[in-house]
């Protein structure tokens, strides 16, 4: 279940503090030369400490190409990386290791595996995204050849310098566009591409919310109001058919089809748990406790976030291409 | 793409006006007594014409079971079964054969397939959604076994009367709530819980949004609002750990995996689009066109959707169970 | 795990005496013009009562299509089809009910599943195949179009007339090559044109033994008999490069990728368990007792494999060609 | 495709020549305590240059682990791990870079994804095989707790010492036994216990022919030869039930399910292609050369297929076992 894609694979493992964080894509086609500069940029996107809003973990994040590359050309055999983890500091997590914080996954880890690798948040840490931005990266160059962009941007969130001020975190709402793509992707009953992102952001880390096109909006609308008309753009033009809609209200989906249109979703992110305020909880022994989590973590996920979902989105889209 | 699921898999067929609608189920327990009473009580909340929003469709949704049983009995072998399409009118669609309806799949899988199935909607008809109740009753049966409870109800629904009379449908709001669930079903990366469900509910026709726990609200909550606050239910008796969450902001998932509380979800529908109104459109040429679309349909999907929202959870919740 | 392939998949149920036996198709390119006429002919070279080796079992076998065309034109939508079991004749396996036979499934299930449908072998019944014949004449015909055809024979078989006349049965060895494969198909690591293979095959009633080219003679050669020279054969036109193999020991397959010669295996059935010579076994008290095997069984599968044989090679074949 | 296993799976990535070859293990059990110095030994086992078999490639094979553990002890979360190649030497193979070697896969690999890794075999080499060991070491632990122990051993080799000397290869037979296989393993119809073995030693380089129990000698008996008889190993004692069988034709498997007796079957390898000896080929443009394969070869696969076989029936039972 560490496998994403049904054509274009990503694999990933690593946890926050262990030797390494990376991946395995399988699925890449053949005879593709990488441009690492913009894998190496979208990381940096990624990256930690870079804004007011972020943590302070330091990390070089230098990638290591370990297989399905000659010269820089993709071979069609499993492209393998690694990031070596480097600013762990486990000791800051000591204390907590018998604790379960709020709202994080320390509780939901130890009641599946019995066990948990506490330092840093372990594999539940937002620091396992990485692999998916290098695999997104990818994923986007060959998009572009085929001329689909992904974009995705900040449309809602909360204040964050007054929340770093009182030891509290917020939350925000991310709008993704894909442009370009063809009609006819997505596979019904089960393979739709609006089920497809919808996993695909349900994936990353405090997600809880997911709409297409005017989404929850849609439900209070009437069947006349959220209809999208169809019209032919080359109607003038006698010899051609090239259908699209005149609204989106759909979000360019129907049917779990893509219909032509701008592909456009939105992303709700929670607060991220991590509060320096001080909480109630309890222990692993059912003891109530107090705790006020400081270490270097962000106020908000979102500046960080719009890579993450623009590299889902993209092997989304690219794996419903590459099913086709 | 037609199958969900990894352990308990339903694979389903079937178009609105093809001979026959149905699924196979593999991974289903051996030894089970189905409730066969109980599954045609779930086909009937399905079914169309039994309120004043549904349709005028009369079908008697007979389940015939082909396999997979022995005296009432599972087998642990697959177990396929079929209901007929008795009532289809193939000729109430004649007119609409090259016409692309708004916001209907007509265009999408025509682009996609290079044809389509005209008669009453094809593969994309609500229709197909009659084995996910199939397979979903008996998933719910296991469930009651190991004492969770899936139940849905309308927290919104669009003014169905007014909307009648005009010619126009509406769209509303699903809230579902599993009981019961124990604590550690989910798997990151890729196979959260939540991701699961997500990808089950974008499944369903004319879904549009989702959400856990608090969902979208969660965005514009502050951290030390939205975190859920861990507690020792048996905290009196010193013997004995039972934790969970005091609030469920969360829905019952972090990182992607049950804590043991209720895993609460949001489901938005979009109206129905086929509507009465007149609508402007094109056809396959491109040439304009307005229809006005009769027949026997919906003007909302709600009270059928209540089944189907329950069927997929039940499907996702048995899943994870089995493969724990 | 009643599924096979990954781009065109066949899910097949029933029990040999259940009310039916059937398969689902997803996968199937759309637009395709099904020859009905082919499927039913290769289903009657399947068929049982045909010659001097086969059961006495007579079945019309005609099948039911429920989903997935139009007109008899492939929509691309999942492809359902059933066939009636007529002729069972349960009572016939009454007397064995609680008996385990000799090299039959009887027992396994039983481990397996804690209950067994004993009306004639049930799940395990060479009955079930049927669904892989109807899928393999549909690939067949799709690969006939890309000049590829699929051949068995028959390369050993034992002595079955006196066999029967002793009450026995008969094993044997067929042959199978397919024709106008391209080079290039089959997925390393783990997915290999021969490993795929192997599975199908070992996936048929009956099948011990497997081998690609010279297989097992292989083992005894030294590298520079065994070894296939590679040969150019527009070598004197010098404007094209059309490159093959001048012997064929690996049987078309190279690093588990097909090299354009022929791909050649042989599968070793064994005899038939069922034997009318009287045999001792346990029933599931584990008391001992003796059984001879009445009703109406085959003396050698081989005439019926051939077809069974073809099938898997054809849905093997097919389905590499889509994953490409 | 470079996936292998439902539940314990392995992904496996890297070149001969590349930086270095791993994989990724998900789906393991978590807190298992890891025997490195188990998997140290079995690595041994594979690792060429021991043997007057073997080739004189030196490589230290030092596994890094690169996440899944926590004090040597497994998280339940995907275990990485990956071998550096220090002894690569690329420039061996440049006279080689557009020749196709026979029965190797350079022609294979070039016409499926249109450039191929020329330096030692690229993905096609037998050092991809290191991961299979790494993976099927930890398998075995795991079996080893439930009693159950792979065993091979080679049953037929060519002359190596005089193949060595004529600068010619040799094949050979490896039996495998894996005892203590509870009853009840495997899936009908299409994951039968016989069917993933058949699978994964395919899935080996070189693997040219695969049988269970007595296999092709099957074909060649009658049934009442062939039958494996029940027994109740119990009878004396009244009160229990305790069958087998008295000989073991099947190689422990009945309809694609284990019946408690040892699983048996034998592998054959083919002469490793890369002879000394003079060979005629073609190259890239098609043109006839002659080539002499100099370098560090082994002479047969056989001493290092022993520990490649066991490796691959424990992830098969393994997987078997924890699907069931």
């Amino acid at each position: 279940m560490n496998t994403i894609g049904h054509h274009f694979r990503l694999t990933t493992f690593g946890e926050s503090h262990g030797a390494a964080i990376g991946g395995v894509i399988d699925g890449c086609p053949s005879q593709l030369k990488l441009d690492f500069d913009f894998i190496d940029s979208e990381l940096q996107r990624r990256k930690t400490a870079q804004s007011a809003t972020g943590s302070q973990r330091v990390e070089s994040d230098k990638i290591e190409w370990l297989s399905g590359l000659l010269d820089g050309i993709t071979l069609g055999t499993p492209i393998a990386f690694l990031v070596r983890n480097e600013d762990a500091k486990p000791a800051d997590y000591e204390a907590l290791k018998d604790v379960y914080r709020p709202s994080h996954a320390d509780f939901t880890y130890e009641q599946k595996y019995g066990l948990r690798d506490w330092r840093g948040g372990g594999r539940a840490s937002a620091r396992t995204t990485l692999p998916i931005v290098v695999a997104g990266a990818i994923a986007k160059q060959i998009l572009a050849d085929k001329s689909i962009v992904v974009k995705a941007e900040t449309v809602f969130m909360g204040d964050a310098e007054q929340a770093r001020k009182e030891g509290d975190t917020v939350g925000g709402i991310v709008e993704c566009r894909i442009t370009g793509v063809p009609a006819g992707l997505g596979e019904p009953m089960f393979g739709k591409f609006s089920a497809e992102l919808a996993h695909a952001m349900f994936s990353l880390p405090a997600v809880k919310g997911f709409e297409m096109g005017d989404g929850f909006a849609l439900a209070k609308m009437k069947g006349s109001e959220a209809n999208d008309t169809f019209i032919n753009m080359d109607a003038r033009r006698e010899s051609r058919v090239n259908i699209t809609t005149l609204t989106n209200h759909s979000g360019g989906i129907q049917g779990g089809i893509t219909n032509g249109n701008d592909v456009v979703f939105r992303v709700a992110f929670k607060p991220i748990p991590s509060i320096a305020k001080p909480q109630q909880t309890v222990n692993r022994a059912g003891e109530r406790c107090e705790i006020a989590i400081g270490g270097r973590h962000d106020v908000c996920a979102l500046p960080r976030a719009l890579v993450l979902v623009e590299a889902m989105a993209a092997l989304v889209t690219l794996d419903a291409i590459l099913i086709r």
